[in-house]
């Protein structure tokens, strides 16, 4: 922070004379130290992947940063994990609501644009502070599987594979070389796995990896086993760290 | 900034001694760092573009500077973009609203008048920072085509063509110089993509650039597809550089 | 401004030890430093000018400082534009209500005090700016014409011929030396014209000054085409600078 | 200003350590900086005077310091103009309201103490600022005729004659030493001329001299004519400065 | 007020580490610096006497400084007048009120809870100061006559006699010295007059002297004519200053 | 206080590095300063006493910090007594309420839980400071005899005996030796003017003793007449200082 | 605290440079130096334990920190204690609201991210704190039993075991090594006995242990009485320090 910066990132309703708005870049700093979150789209539907540190005694079946708002929509979160709770509840209700009233599945991007515009609120009046979390929405609907992620600006931009939170510049420099658009579901959770393997400290075991799959004939979100992780990892671990 | 602007720039609430208002000023420079759009009227249309960066694996077809707000009008915007979301949704509504109210279409001046306003009471009231955006806001009604530009003052005014964002003022220049107002729809097109190649690091490519044009006999905006984009890009190459 | 002021020019909810209110002079500033606005009451009606710099490809027709209220008053602006939209506006509902409840048309005095108070209410209360922005209000009522002036502190007084923004110091100096009560509406709009070239780069063009009248047979705002201006212009420029 | 007070005196929720509230002190003193504004109580009426200092093209005939509130009541202002106009339109409602429900005119005292308790409300609560100016309420009732003074503090007071703005301490030396509660209305006319000649610069014209007279008899509020205002200063000058 | 004064003392919300509220105190300092209010408790009545200083041409048959509650309650203010007459009004309504729902007059400890409890809400609550006033409170009811005195703090006392503002550490010094619960009202009238002198720098005119009384017997307060306080006041001269 | 407490203490709505609020224990300081109260709980009924200092002409009879909430609970405050009245209002609304909505008498931790319920939110919400007193709660219910103790920070906590305010340290240290639950009622009274002596000034004098019993039998809080203090003060003296 | 910190951890709603949230940070330090307080699930319930010190004479039977939500569920609390009430009155309210909503009792992880969205709320809005209190949420519902904790932040987890408060991280050692699924609720109070002699400074005593326990078969809270305390402290102290 150059001194230049002081005074100028004490609220979100002040501009800097760079016409910066500091504390929502602050915000996306705290999504930056988030534990890493993994969106993959394949030709037969959508992967989650979040890493998740756990004490011992943590009750493991519990996942705390992938959520469902809909049977078609998920949710992997990096940052301030209780704003994704806070986010994530708004989209249920939205998801609903769609349903009630066009008597049909929400599409992602409506989601997606929701939860932005939910964000960009919180950039703009006084009294309050930015979300200080990004979300990755993965879904199926009538157009198809999609990612979209959204961020404490309220901006959302559609993937077709990204990675958020910490570690996540070198997750994605990964991505975009291995990354193909005609790559399986299966390959696609081996391949989140990598990413995780990538960044994460631990290279081999499975407790820290959650995940869900949204598969395109489905059209429904699924958690992945533990059983299931342990399969893909096993497979991710037999191809070897990822030759570029 | 002057050693004098520090405690007079903090807030949209408080003019400084020589009567300016600081945080709008640090606003607009939120305007001319966003990446660049353009908006060129035509004898048989109105065309606006937008330069797009995206990263490798973003999803190319979904456009985040040009929006629709109602079938004859359209909006391509610089700056923050969560704000240019909100303000569209904005006027999407009245221009609904017109249509409701009136039983016609509303008029492209009714349009940005009313995100103006919407601008200026963000410059007037405590606890919300102006928008940081700027609107090119082009459409075609009853008086035949037209091109507006909002900004964060709650300023809006009338143009022929206009650039806003990173190097507006040289592509502005650039319009000044070789712009007639009877030029063809497709010619706008071109001049629109030579404007882009002015000041742009990609001057070939055409992945970054987004489009679309509102005809004066159809009255609707439509999307330009990347291989109409494409067919422009190749005619404005074919053409070289301007030379004025 | 002296080292005294500090802090007590911060808000306008905070007098000075001399009694000021600083931000409100602040906006006055705003207005000082605004292009020129003038309003000149003649024996059968009343001129209305302002001085507009517009860009090379701005829309010319479109005039930004010049408003009408009702069919009977007009309104020249100096100052920050967003501003004097909205008071506008107002006092078009102020009009439009005054019909309604009344059953005729509102007074020119009436719609300037209600501006003006409009104006105080934003010097009083915290969580706003003053307005940034003077109104010469020009019309024909029952009582004849008549000119009035409002200005950011809330204050109004009526004038013969007033000129309010830039260089307004050197053109009412001129105005009182040379006006006179009985002169006819054109050369009201003469010396209007006059009046511009007195203070203005521009001293032969036209294009940047844009006029209305009311004359008192019609009572009806009508604004002045550009071949209308361009002929006053060129009386203006044949009588030569104003001699005192 | 001691240093002591620098802390204490930017709010008007905040007292100094020697129980002051600085704020309504500045805004005393922006009363003190205003023209003088004079109200003499006589056997057979009431006088109330301004003076008024305009620009040369300013419509003389409209006063812009003393206001009508009801037909038996008039005020004479001294301080920041617009804050008077706020207060006599509320003092106006008040007294339209008497009418309405007790059927009778409003006592000058009740329309004094309604002005005072507005004034002190603007003393206390945060995010306003106190009232800038003083009012001098003459009135005719059914106890005959009275003059009461309030100012920013919310105090006001009954007065036999009682002058306000600049220079109000020598005239309100000079009106003790020649003030008689038996003097007819017309050499209160003239006292009253006296009094401004007194300190005012111009020492023989009248436009800047403003008068209203409300008469035991009529209890009406009459405004007096710049002829009329001509007759008592010249008996006012014919009388020589006030020798005591 | 020692340095470390400096920051708790800005606001009534804060307090200092020594959990003294400074806004508070500075307030009462406020009625220690007012001129002197006084209520004594006879026999056979209660007596309310206040010093008031005029200006030459103030008008002396208005009381500044004593109200009158109800027919059986008076009250004697210290402090900042203008708040004294809202607290006033205050208890006004509170008596009329007990009228109504009770059909009897109300107690004058009710109507001393009730002024206090107002004071409190007034050191807790940002955005407002604290009543810059103290009141005696006087009257007669079912159970006699009482005198209750309020503070900026919200307390209330009851006493048999006391003195606030400017002297009143002398006088009260004076009253605990002299006074007797079975002295007469007419004593008590003396007694308040000879108070006053023992401090007031006016040791013998009455113009400065304001006076009430609400006997046990009417239980209807009463101001004292100008003649009935000279009569007192020659009784007071006549027995010379009080030898304790 | 430490240096490092600047910042952190001018707020309730701030929590300092090491997790304190200071807000709430500066006005826990105040209950500390306050003068004593005390609350005894004996096997036959429940003994409150406070010391009250009042000047020379102050209404004894009138008792300022022993308060009746309902017909079976009273309430000695320390502290800040203007918040003690309003906490005790709250409280009575509350326990009429109770027997109101339940027609049984509110249960003495039901009405404690509710003024520490209260406390607690004048320590979560800006805008506010907490209350400045802790009350000594002691009542009979249909669990027979209890006292809890309210303060700043919302906690309430149940006692056999405790003191408040300047010297509790000392008297509590006392309570905590000669404390026995099956002393009578009468013993408990004794006790409690032993353990105001044991730190006031005034050691033999009742006047500045204020004390109340809520028996087990009647459940009827009944304040002591002078008398009976001056009875019980008596069995103290002739006991002598309580040797432990 | 570095200092950098300064400025940013003054208010919920800035974030620092780096992401973070210093208020939600310092609240979580107020339960760090909370007492102890630990959940332990066992084979066939949950048991709750707290350490609460006490003063001689405070009533030991009442129960500072554990408290009842509904039938089921159980909450024991550290940090600020008056806090944890208003949190357990919200999720009483909350478990009502479900048992007549849905006619069934309220899941436990219900009721923990209930509290944990009240939590939140606290951490994005101006003008309150975050609560300052951690719960250890235990109880037993249709899923067998669960453990779940919330924290100032809005986080919510769930555990096999856990402590909170000072001295949480050596019991939290403590746990991990010896804790067992296949516990036996009995061996499960013992140990939650054994973790608080591990870091108390009373290590035989159990006036300071307060216990419940909610059992798979009842599924009802029952408090531990003081015999059953002793009983298992016995248990505990027979087996000697816990090695590991």
């Amino acid at each position: 922070m150059l001194p230049a910066a002081a005074g100028y990132d004490r609220a979100i309703t002040v501009f800097s004379p760079d016409g910066r708005l500091y504390q929502v870049e602050y915000a996306i700093e705290t999504v930056r130290r988030g534990t890493l979150a993994i969106g993959i789209k394949s030709k037969d539907g959508v992967v989650l992947a979040a890493e998740e540190r756990a004490k011992k005694l943590q009750v493991h079946t519990m996942t705390q940063k992938i959520f469902q708002v809909d049977e078609h929509i998920g949710v992997a979160a990096a940052g301030y994990i209780p704003d994704a709770r806070i986010q994530v509840d708004h989209a249920r209700v939205m998801a609903q609501s769609n349903r009630l009233v066009y008597d049909e599945a929400a599409d992602v991007e409506t989601i997606a644009k929701n939860i932005a515009d939910l964000a960009q609120q919180f950039t703009q009046y006084a009294g309050v502070r930015p979300y200080g979390v990004s979300l990755i929405i993965g879904g199926v609907d009538r157009n198809g599987g999609s990612i979209f992620v959204t961020d404490p600006s309220g901006t959302y931009l559609a993937y077709n594979a990204i990675a958020i939170g910490a570690g996540s510049d070198q997750v994605n420099d990964l991505l975009e070389k291995v990354y193909r658009e005609d790559m399986s579901l299966d390959d696609a959770c081996v391949l989140a796995i990598q990413a995780i393997y990538h960044v994460s400290e631990d290279k081999s075991g499975t407790k820290h990896i959650k995940m869900a799959v949204i598969d395109n004939k489905s059209r429904k979100m699924r958690r992945l086993t533990e059983e299931e992780v342990a399969k893909y990892a096993e497979i991710a671990r037999s191809r070897g760290p990822v030759t570029q």
